[in-house]
């Protein structure tokens, strides 16, 4: 089966959008360029479990263009564009995804990419790597390495490797800074608030927004919140993390506290249970919960349904909760991930960065796969390097050049006052 | 000889200097108590070449507090505080340093240091390091191990580290979190500002800001100078750095761009030779030049002076240069780190952190040393989350805190989508 | 005629997105309480034209509780909500409106709110005055007054009473502190960038985004921006309003120059021409430009269209054009207010202050209309001020009141140093 | 006598602190070297009542070069710089002020700027114009009219013109946007926090600052505070005042409550009683006060006194009370205004413009008093967009400039949608 698309007639639609990201992703561009020429990935299968958007689309297309066999399928129910998913169907790509995905086609769809039999494996969230090590081991036969985009994810593999359960290297392209400092950061930061308002249309001036988690993630929506007005309180459980918080000039409490002064609830910590039924009892009326961390367990969405009488939907990404004590809880987006499932995720000159990453990670492990030990490894410094530079000079943007001089002071320890 | 001080009878005034500092360190406080009872340096020597400011002066009694002999001469001819020092040497501290040293006197100093054959060292920017590693190598037979405070001094060392030059372990205070993410990003930060107000009464409102360097000292500076309503320009050599300077909204441009707009300069780079003179010879009339780097190299006064007819002080801190060409540029405390030498240095309350860590790897270094290898270490990571959860509670700031089920989800693999 | 509506169908969808506006819109729930016990507008009839939006429905119902016919139509082709609409005709008000709307619709729709022979209009940028003054004269016999809700509308009736045109008195809404200093700053300030994020998906971080005007809109937009990460150049005539811009941290430049240095441009003057055929010839490729002012004169679409060979839609808020001169510009929402067209408009929380100013000034004009001269006036100061408490109040947020003595004080001239 | 200063020989000091200021003044060296050529002040006195400062200075010698015989005395007892008053001494100014002056002496030194039988006043709180009315009426005859350059004097004169009281022509020169926009929101802004980090070298990032009153001095306060890294919470009387800081971002709440929160208490009101017993009875130990209106009555010390056993000084302006109830509260600059007391005052390029206005007001009375009725009179708007035109010359910022077609468009009524 070549695919698996909600409506195949999307296509033309779908190139649009796609394009519209291409001119967003010059450092793809760039890359694609390269590939072109030197076909990195002849006779390489590539096999990836992303948000099925336009800017993976851009990803897919590139790797393609390295000469990859590629097999796409979705990373999140709510998080696939359609009629992106129906361009990639028709331009080739071996893609099974649609948006509003069952939990069993959710599986059905990752197991059909393993069919593809890959050497290289993407994740984001380590969902197709933890099917291999649990139900399709026997694909672990073909694969060289794998790559992981996200913070959930890494923290997922490193669990596995500690346990002595990782059976193939895996690159945590996340941990990367032009990964993680501005994906996750910048990304994040404008996505979910974007996300948040187009599902909502709530005006954040003045508003008290709770944050949870005050990582790359959570510091970038909290800045973000600020930027806009918003007075912002931060919830975390690591001491240097909340220390920095309250110094960026954060209230900074526990979410028993911040529970009951929030007007906005923003989850982003990679951890489950962070706002529970203890929490919503002395929420406000009218709260808002949303999550933009990577799985929908931050919120638990059974200690609401607990306290409530009923719910009914008032928008197509706004679920109103009645509670037994009179008052309304708002859910966005099913407590998913609310940048990907009620706006269009992360902007595409971030993702730029992001993909950059993962097509020159992946032609490194073309390369280089069996120097690798079985562990969780960085991305080389110098495709780091690499993308920085390609992204600045696509900006425009010109910096300052060592002079032999300077690189011997900063080697010299002689030196002195 | 107990001390070389410039006036003894400041002691008074020194004292309530240091009484102040006190009230704002609480977290010193706090180990300083646990100290007195555990006395872990009970026979041993720690010399120190730090600016000899009220806060090191709480170091300095804390150290002594938990049993140590402690000798110390300042780091940068222009920091010490006559007061404070006098202080000090009352209250028995063999303590050599005063404002305005002379070159030579300046190694007097750390020579003097040196003959209390010290067992561990501390020392800000590695110049202590330095003059054993060149001329006081029979220091090393008593040393234990040492300390760095500053990013400059790391630099240093690891460069001795890779030349195999380092004869004892040493640890990178500097590099824990709760040392460089508050002392050098919010601490700098202010202190760089507020000395450049200090020296200048000038409107930042307004004006253009040009920040050489944006790692976390020249991030806090370019952060905190748009705070105060400046426009920021930033140079950079590094890809990431520039890129996340671009992305916080700054303009970055090469300095010989930067060089023809800005109104105040400010060096945080850790280089040399970052002003020179062909920057300077197109500088608009009345630039001001400050340095927040460790050593007066960044801005290259002699090139400067190569520039001038002549040149004679305005205030304390400003030297004022007639160019040949008919500007004027104002050198701001001769180039030597501004926030030092035109205002108090870094605020109390981020150097009870920065020394805290001190404090406590001091401690550790007593007991572990023997267990060391001859190479830079890190701070042991409990050390930097007992100081963030000490600040915390000096703040009054409560957190969440994991509990068993959120702690074994970040443990664990196999749940997913 | 009843209505002219787009879909009564959608009327369902329509009362959802009303009640979750009316949610959202406490002081005008709390004024409709009292119009309900009052009926102030017992035998008036009001003629609104206004962005059929959420906000504006609420707007309609509480004044219609308050006892008034009222006759509604749209202030702009674009900014019609269909289901609003629907909503609204369901309910009982004459509206005449929907989305896209022709010119020649446009100003039969206007014709036929005249037609109810209304004691008190309301306008968004003075349409339904000039009709009156031009075409329909004979509507001014049952004419008490009328108000204005937007800068543009108001400067327009300023002319026409300077002119000696204007027969009949008008309250300037928008010139009142709790209108123009919260709608057009907060509101516009983040309703234009999420519109632009919308239209776009663009990250903002590290942008050029070059804001013509800075206003109370202007400069609320330029703040977001920033807020967001974006590098702002700001352009303007007034040079107090310049020298702000510049204190605020702004670079401040002639649109002759900033037009090489956008990537998006958004024009929030009042002012026809802000950016034409010289501006567009001169910018980067793939530039943006939308507008956030009342009419769709700001940026010159003719000049536009002269300087490209073809243009097509890219989505449903973007046009392409592709110039002669090899680049491409992207024309937002067809340069009408972008906001309106490819947003929702301000969020409900800061129209609920603009409307409660509307809602009380027609209940002060219905008893106080004969005592005007005819001339544009002010919203009396005991509306302000009791919209802001009631808002305050809604928040929760209280706030000090003055003793007897510091009123004393205030009022006292002898006390001194 | 022509002057009383506190050490003449200071003179070449008060010089160079002159020139620095004249250098960041060039709109009043424009407006200089216009005087000299048409000299307005010929045959005129001028009295003033202004801080003495080295920005007064530049005043001061601008009127003298337009013909002026100057008088002036200071209108703060711990606001004068010693040196810069030697220097006008000097320079043949008439000047009575010196840093401390008691009660008594300070109205000695205003009745002798009264002898000298001025045609024009210019007042900073309006206290020359109080002894005029008071004491003082036989000066009426000479005068002309009078210039009130702050808040606090603005509201006494009023009051006064409200109760018929007033007896010349004053001109609020405070009201107009050159100056207060700017000097009071941009000034008092950094100048205030720059004072209070002078006076105790406290770190503002993470520490809770309380900002009594929201006008543009506070709001300036509270935006730098910010921009700093504070948590800032902000007290007011005014609600619509209040409802701009709460969207501002900030938390709004009665001082009752502010009271138990803040770390650091800046009052910017321009009333009485402000932070009284009450309120310093629920502090946190080591909480810090300072005032920057222009009376030292906001902070009540009378209360202050009461509730604590004993005082001493701790710097040179910072007094420690310590308190019945054991903690200890820290009075900076003996609640005077704190930015001329422990700071330098505004900036000299703020100050530029307030003074400019102040400049051409004198100049524009000169010609025009005669046609002015005796009340509170607002500057000229020629004059003000004189000043912002001559600022932005000076600072090489360059504006648009409107078409005649867009200046007939804004003059338009009949064009719409």
């Amino acid at each position: 089966m070549k695919y698996l698309v909600k409506d195949i007639s999307l296509a033309a639609q779908g190139n649009l959008k796609i394009q519209w990201a291409e001119n967003e992703m010059p450092v793809l561009k760039a890359i694609a360029k390269e590939f072109k020429a030197k076909q990195p990935f002849k006779n390489t299968k590539i096999a990836a479990c992303l948000h099925v958007t336009k800017e993976t689309a851009v990803l897919a297309k590139v790797l393609a263009q390295g000469g990859a066999s590629v097999f796409l399928c979705g990373s999140n129910p709510l998080s696939t564009q359609d009629d992106v998913a129906a361009a990639l169907a028709k331009s080739g790509i071996n893609i099974y995804a649609w948006r509003g995905i069952s939990n069993k086609d959710y599986y059905r769809c990752l197991n059909l990419v393993l069919d593809g039999k890959p050497q290289i494996t993407i994740d984001d969230g380590a969902d197709l790597i933890s099917l291999i090590h649990s139900k399709r081991t026997e694909a672990l036969k073909s694969i060289w390495a794998g790559q992981e985009e996200t913070t959930t994810g890494v923290i997922r593999l490193k669990a596995m490797a500690k346990d002595g359960a990782l059976k193939y290297p895996v690159v945590a392209v996340n941990d990367t800074p032009t990964k993680h400092m501005f994906d996750n950061y910048y990304g994040t930061g404008q996505s979910t608030l974007d996300a948040v308002i187009r599902a909502t249309n709530i005006l954040l001036a003045g508003k008290k927004v709770v944050v949870a988690g005050y990582g790359y993630c959570g510091s970038g929506v909290a800045q973000k919140a600020r930027g806009l007005g918003a007075h912002v309180i931060v919830t975390e459980v690591d001491p240097v993390k909340s220390l920095r918080a309250v110094m960026d000039g954060f209230y900074v409490a526990p979410m028993r506290e911040a529970a009951k002064l929030g007007d906005i609830f923003i989850t982003a910590t990679g951890d489950r249970d962070v706002i529970t039924k203890k929490h919503m009892a002395v929420m406000k009326d009218r709260a808002m919960l949303a999550n933009t961390g990577h799985f929908n367990v931050e919120i638990s969405i059974p200690d609401l349904e607990s306290l409530s009488k009923s719910h009914r939907p008032v928008s197509s990404a706004v679920e109103e909760y009645n509670l037994n004590n009179g008052n309304k809880i708002y859910l966005l987006a099913e407590g998913r991930l609310v940048n990907l499932a009620a706006a269009e995720g992360h902007p595409s000159s971030v993702m730029d960065m992001s993909f950059a990453d993962q097509a020159l990670t992946a032609a490194w492990l073309a390369k280089n796969h069996s120097k690798l030990s079985i562990n969780v490894h960085n991305v080389p410094d110098e495709i780091d390097r690499r993308v920085a530079k390609l992204k600045l000079a696509a900006m425009g943007v010109k910096i300052d050049i060592l002079t032999p001089e300077q690189k011997k002071y900063l080697a010299s320890w002689q030196e002195g006052t």
